[in-house]
């Protein structure tokens, strides 16, 4: 095999109560990649549709990750990447980590699997920390692993794989404005109250058992977000009215998908889903303002072949 | 039925990265208790063996916590509480949450069970608030329940019962010295830094996956405390010590049981447990401080007649 096609999803990271530890993956919104290996030694970035992004290899998130993949690995061969870019930079779903996890997954591929999936995050994660300004594994490890995730350590990788209740329908929504997640990030507070820092901790345990215990209603209690989601749901056009209309329209919870603008909502079922996102089109139309949006289950597969 | 005799066990609070939210229960570590219905209305304290408490109903935790409950569910009769405290106040394994929760499920039994046992709590936490200074509930229902226990929420007491991994076992020291939950309390800071907050609620829900995937590796990877143990560890004697041994002896984990003194450690197996418990009792051997040690299982049912 000397080149392959993939679709790399997007993914919602954080998800409320669990701020840099938690994320899961989409199906259906994602990038498609076509990898070639190509006899010249390098990596090259070819096409590029859907967005502008730098064709430089020392500047595009998808050469950077391959290029530290290949730092540990060398190979006599190089590879041409050409990306159909469809998750938005900026949006808050994961775009960059679906470039840089997509393009370590391809040539993971083509050198015959070397690594394991998990080995993988790793590399991405240098595409991840050109792009954010941080190295983090929230939305790289769902992309890659699928479903629901939790980085428990950061730093040594610690990952591990959640399950997901079986009706559970997401709906996101891409108020359009750009947020970089390093401005964002910049907003937070270094210190956090203790009495915060506990709920939080409290919410993401019980998020955490209702994922394996198929509990909608404890789920629906737990996504509740007192420390991230006050301050940077400032940045986000209308945030409160939409998370209002959301709730009443029997969404089990709404938070920010990662660092925003995107704002995600999880139902029960694909008709509440629904219902749901046409209570978050009416505030943008409201004020006429440009909006995507997006239903997804859960994915459980992450990243495919195609 | 007008009377009953009860045995209400000792628990584990807090457990390293569960701060104020987690907690487990213990077997044969805990009070006896006897209450019977009497023809004078109102609480009496009767008999009380083992330790010094106060007989007067207004300021003995037992008395109060069954007060709260009558004083939602008024009962013509009386009760006389006797209590042979096994379980030292300020030894951090729950002395005040057996009484309180001892209590309430006793004289519920005698009043025909109109509480559930998690309705019990609320009144129980009358009991531990006047303890304590602060009702909490991470004592009580583990106590109530049996097994690992969520709080979610302590103020609208959203508790979640949680599976435990079948050769879990607990060794429990508790070196001979009085730690008011108060003080240990007052030592805390208001506010804590966003990236130790980060660690302990990736920690927690780790932890909380472990416990449902029986992952002991996992376990104890996320039995790590970065957050309340490096301030309340202070008032603990040689606990830095006591904890290095404990995990050279191989046991999954080690932290401070409630806030103290006791130290808590979870192994894998009744040999592992003993092997840890040896290896606690030379650290305080060296500096002849008295000590108690447990050995016990996670009690998965809480509080039994007996």
């Amino acid at each position: 095999m000397d080149q392959i096609k993939i679709f790399s999803p997007a993914s919602v990271a954080n998800v409320s109560c669990g701020f840099d530890v938690l994320g899961f993956c989409l199906d259906k919104i994602g990038d498609e990649m076509q990898v070639k290996m190509t006899d010249k030694p390098g990596i090259e970035i070819g096409e590029i549709k859907g967005q502008k992004l730098p064709k430089d290899p020392l500047k595009n998130v998808a050469s950077i990750a391959v290029q530290s993949m290949l730092d540990d690995y060398p190979f006599k061969n190089g590879f041409k990447i050409d990306i159909d870019k469809k998750i938005k930079p900026g949006s808050g779903i994961g775009s960059s980590a679906a470039s840089a996890a997509g393009a370590v997954f391809a040539v993971n591929e083509l050198l015959g699997k070397p690594f394991s999936k998990k080995e993988l995050i790793k590399y991405a994660m240098a595409g991840e920390a050109f792009a954010s300004g941080v190295p983090h594994a929230d939305n790289l490890a769902p992309v890659l692993l699928g479903g629901f995730t939790l980085v428990r350590d950061n730093k040594n990788l610690d990952v591990i794989s959640l399950p997901s209740p079986p009706d559970l329908m997401v709906t996101i929504i891409h108020p359009k404005i750009e947020l970089k997640t390093i401005h964002s990030r910049s907003i937070l507070k270094k210190n956090i109250p203790l009495n915060k820092a506990v709920q939080q901790w409290g919410n993401l345990g019980a998020f955490v058992s209702a994922l394996y215990t198929n509990d909608y209603d404890l789920l629906s209690r737990s996504i509740e977000d007192k420390v991230i989601e006050p301050i940077r749901s400032m940045l986000i056009p209308k945030y409160q009215e939409v998370k209002k209309i959301v709730l009443e329209s029997g969404a089990l919870g709404c938070g920010i998908s990662g660092s925003g603008p995107s704002i995600f909502a999880l139902s029960k079922g694909k008709l509440n889903a629904k219902k749901v996102g046409d209570a978050m089109e009416i505030v943008y139309k409201s004020i006429d303002l440009e909006f995507d949006i997006h239903y997804s289950q859960i994915n459980k597969n992450g990243i495919k072949i195609i």
